[in-house]
Formats: structure tokens, C-alpha cells, sequence
């Protein structure tokens, strides 16, 4: 496994890790303070959402690259499949194909939407992805950006998600039958799966995604009581080894959506917990 | 598969699912009140609560046979690992299991709480589990009571169980190396799995208990926002299938803990939509 012990430039901060004290969320801190408050705190790179890049991809991924950092990755496509996918899906996807590569970044999240309207279970819902899938990722490869599949935990099934584990969304990368496709493996949803290392092995060099945080013992919300790293349950080390088992070399995304601890913490402060943590822990 | 659009024998009640409608909770359903809509409403069995039974287990064993029908299992012992296991889980289960044989009924749940302390992940766990119920399991087999370990979705994981798939739970049986321990399969914590069917065959006769409700397109609670059968997305012929290809023949049990809908409702509706809902989607 990868020594982090002293060497911090796998680690990303996933913009949605200081919440509410983003500009237009009450604190204000643009994006340039996010981009310096990273670097200042020894960081290797940066994912972003859409909404924080409007027009601006160009100069942002710049900006990211003028500090030494990279863009690791950009969140995330509409919902494909589901009773919540919007009907612009397919132009949306495309576009934020385009806003990933002039970030610079060659990884864009998907979360796939839930049960197909009509349909019961997950399987049909699956074939349907795979489908329109297809419709994108020659733009994707042409790109050079891979669609990241981001299986999430079961309890986001219904309205949020068809795929639950890493072996589901590699089931529908075979199904669409494309390199420019690969996954997300993101603590807080595969924790607790025991067959995570032989899915991931089985998986390769289609795992381009790892994101961490903790799964906190008493969690409270589904969506937004995430932990930090060392404060919950999940086995970091363990869910690493799996990941760098397939070969995964990249960057270690720190995603915590956490309403009531993290989200209103001074952003400095979280930095630095970001960093011991990583560092100790993970 | 089995027909149940006229025979409705197989279908049982748990409790539960009547919830704030009980003694206790406000409106004040007795449990022979309970006995006798149940088989009014033409149900073939009851599973209780512990709390409901107190010292009457023999006398309210005999009123649900007096009915015509069975008692189909109870619910459950303590936590048996886990940070809320309680002290007394040992002497408390062996007295389940004694409450269940009163009753007449040979399925005690198991809810078997989470991670244990000072470990991380579940492994650990799951072995210490099974070294605790071995202390346990030769009292069931000598009172006639097999004990069904029931997994749950992932977002219990951390405070409430160690068991994420029936996969999982077959595993904790083997390692525990008793034919007193089984698996109840529940359509709200199982729906997302596809890799169910092949489980159940491996579990074979070790699946003991099957559970009916739905999962709720748009779930708002983790607890107490399960949804009556067919108002959901689970593919409930699929997962009943998967069931019966294990030769499971047993009771179809009906929980659902629904605060703001079904627990609202007056219980002979409840109990009427069941049985609709049991002859034509279940």
C-alpha cells in the first residue's frame, strides 16, 4: 500500500466537504479561497461540482494548476435513469463532459437516479443505463474524460440510485461495453460490503474513483451526517487495500456531507483535520 | 411458486405493522383483539413481540391456535454484539428462546446489533458473533426453536447489525456450525440485492423466515417509512422466488413500521388491504 504518511499529494478535497461555507452558501468563500486554502494545506488536487464552475472551467482548472494541484474529478452528471431524470439529461451529460475536460480533469461522477418509472427492482433499470450510456461515451472518449459510476449505499436505492455495489456497476460497464466507463468507490456506500476486494480485483483498471470519509456508528441522516476519516466504523485500511489491489494509483477524494459537525466548522480548521487524518488513518 | 390469489394461510401478521394502533400506544388494540381480526380477516399465523407476551406466553399460544392459526415466530432477543448489547443478552435470550417454545412457534428473530467496539468493519464482529451464539444454540435446538438471523440494509450497519445480505448470514451459520441458526429474509432490507437468488439456494433450508412490505420509491426515514406491498419498487415475486427456490414453504410474515401512514390507519383496514395486496402482487 501507498505510504501517506508524510506524502499528502494523493489527497483531494471534494468541494462539498466545507458545505454551507461556500460562496452562496453563507460563509462565502469562493472558489479561489478554496483552490489557496488547499494548497496553503499541502493538498494534491481538487473536485468540484458544476454549479461552482458556471463559464469559468478554463480559468478554474488553471488556477488549480497555477497553485500545483490538479482537478481530480468533477460532480456530477443529471440522473439517467429514474423517475428524477430531467428531460435534458442526455444534453446535460454531454456538457458536463465538456466542463470536465476544460477543468483539465479526465474523471466525471455519475449517479445513476433510481427505478425506472414502471418497473420493479433494479435489473430492467440497469439495462435501460447501459443503453443510454452508450449515447454518451464516445463523446466522453473523444473527450478524454471517463464516467465515473458511483455505486451507492442500498438505502439510496428507490429515487437515487440502481447500482448498491462496486460488482453492479461493473455488471453495467460490461453491459455498455465501453473503456470511457469506470467506477467510484466511495466509502460511506461500500463499507460494509465483504465481497468489496474480490469485486474491485475483478474491476481493475475501471476503478478511477476513491472517496473517503467515515460511516459514524450512530448515523443520524442518511444524507448528511457523513463522518471524518478515524471517527466511525468503516475500515479504512482495509477498503484501501481493496481499491489498490484492482491497481488503483489516484487521488484519495475526501467527500464528508455533514450538516450539523463539519459543514459549520471554521473551513481552515477542517483542512487541517483532513490532513492529520489522512495521514494517520487512512 | 406457491398461488396465494385465493389461499391466503400462508400469509401471517407481525405485530408491528399495526404499531401505534396496539395497547400501549394509544388506541389500544389487545392482543386478543389482534388474534381475532387476524383471523377474521382470514390470516393463517401471528408473530408477536416479547413485550406483548410478558408472562402469558402458554395462554396466548393457545388463543391463536383456538383461532386456527399459528404462531409464526417472535420478535427477537437483545443485541449480541455490538455497543448496545446489553448485559444481560445471554440470560435474555435463553429466555426468548423459552418464550418462543411457550408459545409454540420454533423461529426466534435476531437483530444482532453492530460493529463491537474497538473494532473497525464487520469481520471481527461477525466472528465474535458467532462464537456467542454457540452458547446459545444448544438451548434452542433442545426447546425446538431455530433462531433466524436477520440481515438488514447497510444503513443499519454501525449501531444495529453485523449482517448486510443473506450471504452474509449464511456465513455467521457456518462459522457458528448449528442447525439451531437460520436466516429470515426481508423484502425492505434484501430488495436491492442481486445476488439474492443465488444465496438462498446456498442457504437452502436455513432460510426460516420471510418478511413482506415494500420499499418506498422516496423513503424519508430509515426506520418507520416502509411501505405496504405494492406501493413500492421492490420486485416482491422476484425476491418471493428467490425464496421458494431455496424450498422455503413457510409463513409469508407482513411487517411494516409506517408512523405516518399505516399506523395511522384504523387496523381492520389495514389488515383488509394486507390480504388484498398479499392475493395480487405478493
Amino acid at each position: 500500500m501507498r505510504d501517506f504518511s508524510e506524502d499528502t499529494s494523493a489527497l483531494a478535497l471534494n468541494t462539498a466537504t466545507l458545505g454551507h461555507n461556500l460562496e452562496g452558501f453563507g460563509a462565502g468563500w469562493s472558489v479561489e479561497r478554496v483552490i489557496d486554502a488547499c494548497a496553503a494545506h499541502g493538498l494534491g488536487g481538487i473536485v468540484f461540482w458544476r454549479r461552482e464552475i458556471g463559464t469559468r472551467a478554463v480559468e478554474i482548472g488553471n488556477r488549480v494548476r497555477g497553485a500545483g494541484m490538479e482537478v481530480k474529478g468533477l460532480c456530477r452528471t443529471p440522473y439517467i435513469v429514474g423517475s428524477e431524470r430531467p428531460d435534458t439529461w442526455h444534453d446535460q451529460t454531454l456538457a458536463s463532459i465538456d466542463m470536465a475536460a476544460e477543468l483539465g480533469t479526465d474523471v466525471l461522477t455519475i449517479v445513476t437516479g433510481g427505478t425506472e418509472p414502471g418497473t420493479k427492482g433494479v435489473l430492467e433499470t440497469r439495462k435501460i443505463l447501459a443503453e443510454r450510456l452508450a449515447r454518451v461515451t464516445d463523446h466522453a472518449a473523444a473527450s478524454g474524460v471517463r464516467l465515473a459510476l458511483e455505486p451507492l449505499n442500498p438505502m439510496f436505492g428507490g429515487n437515487r440510485t440502481c447500482l448498491m455495489t462496486v460488482r453492479d456497476a461493473l455488471d453495467v460497464c460490461e453491459m455498455a461495453r465501453s473503456d470511457a466507463l469506470g467506477i467510484a468507490v466511495d466509502v460511506y456506500h461500500v463499507w460494509w460490503d465483504t465481497t468489496l476486494r474480490e469485486s474491485c480485483i475483478a474491476a481493475g483498471n475501471r476503478i478511477i474513483g476513491y472517496h473517503l470519509c467515515d460511516w459514524l456508528e450512530h448515523t443520524s441522516d442518511m444524507l448528511l451526517d457523513r463522518g471524518m476519516m478515524g471517527d466511525g466504523v468503516a475500515d479504512l485500511r482495509a477498503i484501501r487495500g481493496s481499491v489498490e489491489a484492482a491497481g488503483y494509483k489516484g487521488a484519495c477524494e475526501v467527500e464528508i456531507f455533514s450538516r450539523d459537525v463539519w459543514w459549520k466548522a471554521e473551513p481552515d480548521h477542517v483542512l487541517s483535520k483532513i490532513v492529520e487524518r489522512f495521514k494517520t488513518v487512512c
